[in-house]
């Protein structure tokens, strides 16, 4: 266990009242040490995509590693009377000790892609149900946009800069899961502290309203941070702007940022101008409410980089991935599992354990999301040249594999997303909604 | 100052790093100092509704409270050279030491509502845009779709329970947001230890899939927490399910839970067989990824309580409420305020000091949000019985009122909301889309 991990705060109240009411009940009843196991998986791809991005998972197992029940969080539970003192005393000792597996963050997923399977006694496993629910649905809506985005974009840079419109720290771990989507960096601070990512941003209109002139506002950020440095020229007349920024910064401007008007147009008339005042190789960024279908119809003007705001932040229309969290099998009395589901007509869960691969061609492109359901990794045939294994064990007994957590595991998920997004049909890049772009199938 | 202050973390990287460039350009020009205004608003109301509700004004106090920057701040933007040293130094030593004015929480506001004035230096007041955007843009979002499920809901209790829909942190503001709203209780456990909100919820599907049968669930569930709770019904078979739970519970059961099928014709027979069983006094509480349409649509039928998810945290389709922070006025140099404002076309803005009132007719109903525009409150003619004022003090000199902060804070703006709801006009509580329900005028 890391040293510090006293010093982190506890998530442990970040967590629906029933999942303690349900461990309180079990507890009495004498069934909350079953062994169970507990599936994340989504039944369908949110806004019709082709295909989603699994984030967040980093970020969940910090989370599970400061999932405890201190003494403020017990004296709460207990002044608000939201559990029993038997109860109580068994959250005193909690610490998660069963184990996790998954798919790799950064990975492509489909409907029913079992993302997350969690073995444990029922009480431990469903008290994460919430916290685990929270971290995936955000992170991965945010990763299923930004990944459009960054296809859209074709290899040019992409900045977050959606903070100013998401909860403040959900603006953490967006900047975050788009990164992880192939972005290549973000205006949020924290995000650059906490994981490692790069930071960037000037100015904003507020700076050049602060000054007697356009001009004025310019040298002086051309004085305090160097001329390869970005001015925003829209805050007046744009092409009265470019003229300032160069006069301001001289032909060795780093760029300019356009922030409101008809982009299209706009940046072709920039373009030009700045290439007729001799800054030609002044870089053009544009930032005005972009989505994947904004950058996609910026594709064949001069655009050097893009800003995206709000529609990364929010998921671009879907702004939770839909992911539930269900007990899919618990041990019987005879030490086999017995596969449970819910039978709701409109909700079914397939029971039982599952062990996914994705199905390749010869040509090492993905034509099935094959799942296996039967008794574990141990019976399947898979790892085959032609089926990609997409499991990797995350905890093993309460023991947290470090490789995925931090800013090497955020590092490491980016690279992960960038490797298999080439093994996708050609169709998972289309925009328009569809079907997914793999089917999924299970087999027994 | 708060003696817990020092317990808290900074808040000061939730912050885009052109804030900080921004301020580093203004310190070596000598600009920084500038007296300023910065105000926020929004141009238009999300989702093309008739108002929307102010929140996130307490939490925002609380966060200001805590944005300095300690040494792991300091070394973090030193290292990564984000500001020169000069500035460095003077972000040692920064605390907000402007005032503020803005709506009070749980406010009704308008397009070009002036929400939050901050006055202060231009450093110490560009510093707070990410941050105070980040929380009025979410928490809002969030009471804005409220407002209108607590509407839609006529009367009959709503809880908020979308904590896995939502990142974890946003989970526990969404809470709230929707409490200030109207809403009764929620089933975030942070929630309630942070603000003092009403916690609620029993049990999941997995609480029945992990016994042999569901009657043996619903037994368990009542020896442990008594009969007068609420059972979930429709993991396998509706009917089977309510007949299980009277006979585990017996008539006085206090409620059961549905959470799929056809909601409408589903309840109207639930009821019957329930009442057909005895159980005439066990409630219906249903659950099933409602909106405020859904909840509409269910008006006519006997539910008595609905739990909303997805659609309350992620703001129904609105997902962030669209306001900004604009420098309005900076102070001339012969002591006057001189009014500011971009003139890019789409994005105008109004320069200068607001000063908003809501127009009343004789009957006390709202005619118009008029907005003076001057030097500030001892100018206008506002206060009178017709012309409710709509700004508070929240911060003065720095220093923080603390009747807008804490659990008190948001138990005040739950009040404040539900008095002034009264004083709309009666097609605020339309749902359809359409023009705001109060014009916006401006009066100089």
């Amino acid at each position: 266990m890391n040293p510090t991990t006293s010093r982190q705060a506890s998530t442990a109240l970040h967590t629906d009242r029933y999942e303690l009411t349900m461990v309180d009940a079990a507890i009495q009843h004498g069934t909350a040490d079953t062994e169970c196991m507990f599936e994340v998986f989504a039944r369908r791809l949110p806004g019709a995509r082709r295909y989603g991005i699994v984030a967040g998972t980093g970020r969940l197992l910090d989370l599970i590693r400061n999932f405890r029940f201190d003494d403020a969080e017990l004296s709460w539970l207990r002044e608000n009377e939201v559990v029993t003192q038997r109860t109580l005393d068994w959250l005193a000792d909690y610490r998660f000790s069963g184990s996790i597996w998954g798919y790799r963050e950064g990975e492509a997923y489909f409907p029913n892609s079992p993302l997350l399977v969690v073995e444990s006694s029922f009480a431990e496993g469903v008290l994460l149900e919430t916290l685990a629910l929270s971290v995936l649905n955000y992170d991965s809506a945010v990763a299923n946009a930004a990944t459009r985005m960054v296809t859209a974009a074709r290899g040019r840079p992409l900045a977050e800069m959606g903070s100013r419109r998401a909860h403040e720290q959900s603006a953490v771990a967006a900047a975050r899961a788009a990164y992880i989507a192939g972005f290549d960096a973000t205006s949020n601070l924290e995000a650059g502290r906490t994981w490692g990512i790069p930071t960037m941003g000037t100015a904003a209109h507020a700076f050049t309203l602060l000054h007697d002139s356009e001009e004025e506002a310019f040298r002086a950020q051309v004085a305090a941070v160097g001329s390869n440095t970005t001015l925003l020229v829209d805050t007046y007349d744009v092409a009265d702007g470019v003229r300032a920024a160069v006069a301001a910064a001289g032909p060795e401007l780093g760029a300019v940022r356009l922030d409101s008007g008809d982009l299209p147009t706009l940046v072709v008339e920039v373009r030009e101008l700045l290439d007729s005042l001799g800054a030609t190789k002044t870089k053009i960024t544009v930032t005005n409410d972009l989505d994947e279908h904004a950058i996609a119809a910026l594709s064949a003007v001069p655009v050097d980089s893009y800003g995206v705001g709000t529609s990364v932040v929010t998921g671009s229309g879907s702004p939770a991935a839909g992911m539930v969290y269900k007990l899919v099998a618990r041990r019987g009395d005879d030490g086999g599992w017995i596969p449970v589901a819910k039978k709701s007509p409109e909700k079914i869960s397939i029971g039982g354990r599952k062990y996914p691969v994705r199905r390749l061609n010869s040509a090492q492109i993905a034509v099935e999301e094959l799942i296996y359901v039967g008794d574990g990794p141990e019976d399947s045939d898979s790892g085959s040249a032609l089926e990609r294994p997409l499991f990797v064990q995350l905890v093993n007994a309460g023991v947290i594999d470090e490789q995925f957590t931090g800013p090497e595991g955020t590092r490491r998920a980016r690279e992960h997303r960038a490797k298999i997004l080439s093994e996708l049909p050609a169709d998972a890049s289309r925009l328009g909604r569809g079907d997914p772009t793999l089917p999924t199938t299970f087999s027994s």
